[in-house]
């Protein structure tokens, strides 16, 4: 039997979810069946959503887990008569900064998740069009390029880049390391002005294969061989050219993400 | 004078940075001048992370906050000798939740934002592709889609499309309107089989005109005009047609996201 969670909130339940999953990921042999209550901004949505919860709790036998981020106490109230274990996310850490700051919480809904800078929201959302318009060598000039990512086709470039320009607002490039690129063992040149801001992708010629594979099924572009030359091509030209890289085979976008802004000391803060 | 946080992780951060984030919004009136401290993993990069929060410490006069997601104790420690406020983000909910689980915790590195599911992964992956190859209209077979955002262009489709596919999975396309279907007030035939999974976005006229001046300054694309007479039509066809709508505006992605999934109930946890 699966343990139900409910993460819940008065915006958009992105932190209880967050930090849920961190916590659940802590007890790995226990199954849970996860459910988001966002916007649950006022006293009827919280008697819906305690209903709700309270049906759970006869249907399973078992106690759900409420991750909690409302910050009105009363909403609060209301969604513990469940009866489920209420783990209220910023309760432990509230007074500790309230003694430390010598200043009182404002209590306002949390808006961490909301457009609350604009400047920063705009250079999110121009970061995202310019990962856009730079990506897979479309548009090449990279003068404005916070960094370049390269590295053969399919090698985890355009989600990288999409995921750094939309929660860090940093401008990220990418660049497809063509067949002349590789059988020349040569940065192209449009790349060499830049070479302090590259950094490679490359990944397993297995996995490489069966992404391709999906992609374009029975071609050439897809061999096991084709997969293996181009990586070894590319991981030898990052060698020579003293480019950073990584492999991305059992690496997601996040962790990329994060091992290349180390690399670059890159501080930005998410957004 | 700011008062420094850290956000110390032996993973990417990610989840003590959101928390951190949604905490220190709840004090409006304090500066906060955050740092990122990743991949704090073994006993040395603890040592350097805490004689850098030391040294903080010093220069400011102030006693920095540490927001912690590291899972070994003695990490802990050794940052928690810098003399920071010490706030741990997961220890308070452990307790509570072994004696729920009846099980202990695992203490392994948080991989929360790690490949964990494979399969979850190559779904975000796969959403993601999917929402570029039917960005603006690109591709217009809508048959795997899972929602389909329409609007007249920069309303805020393509950065909410790219967002829910890569944190939700969740194939979304999106559709602008053009001048023709704005005149005709008619959705166009090919959306018309998919009418329950469209969802619409506006905006303020005077931001759109911002905006596309930005992108093509001086064009009759960018007049206050057109974008009144763009949005006013498109707002008609909405209503007539029954889509639901939001204003943009002043909403972030996030925010967006969330709301269509609470409208279609779509329930698909993050990643």
């Amino acid at each position: 039997m699966q343990r139900t969670v409910f993460f819940i909130s008065d915006s958009t339940g992105i932190t209880a979810e967050t930090i849920g999953n961190s916590i659940l990921a802590q007890f790995e042999g226990v199954q849970f069946d996860k459910h988001r209550l966002p916007f649950t901004d006022n006293p009827h949505k919280a008697e819906v959503a305690a209903l709700r919860i309270k049906t759970n709790y006869a249907q399973t036998g078992l106690r759900p887990v409420v991750v909690n981020t409302m910050a009105d106490r009363a909403l609060c109230d209301i969604v513990a008569t469940s009866g489920a274990l209420m783990l209220d996310v910023f309760a432990p850490f509230i007074g500790p900064l309230e003694d430390e700051l010598q200043t009182r919480r404002s209590g306002a809904v949390n808006r961490s998740h909301g457009m609350v800078d604009f400047d920063k929201y705009e250079a999110r959302i121009n970061a995202t069009n310019y990962a856009l318009s730079h990506d897979d060598g479309i548009d090449v000039n990279y003068d404005d390029a916070d960094l370049i990512l390269v590295g053969v086709s399919r090698s985890g470039k355009t989600p990288t880049c999409l995921y750094m320009a939309l929660h860090y607002g940093v401008r990220a490039a990418n660049y497809p390391l063509t067949d002349e690129d590789l059988e020349k063992l040569e940065l192209p040149a449009r790349l060499r002005p830049f070479r302090d801001r590259l950094y490679g992708l490359t990944i397993d010629a297995v996995r490489l294969a069966q992404i391709r594979e999906q992609r374009r099924s029975g071609s050439r572009y897809a061999t096991l061989a084709q997969c293996r030359w181009e990586l070894e091509q590319a991981e030898r030209l990052m060698r020579q050219t003293g480019i950073p890289s990584l492999n991305t085979t059992h690496v997601s976008i996040e962790e990329i993400a994060s091992k290349i802004f180390d690399r670059f000391g890159i501080e930005r803060t998410m957004f």
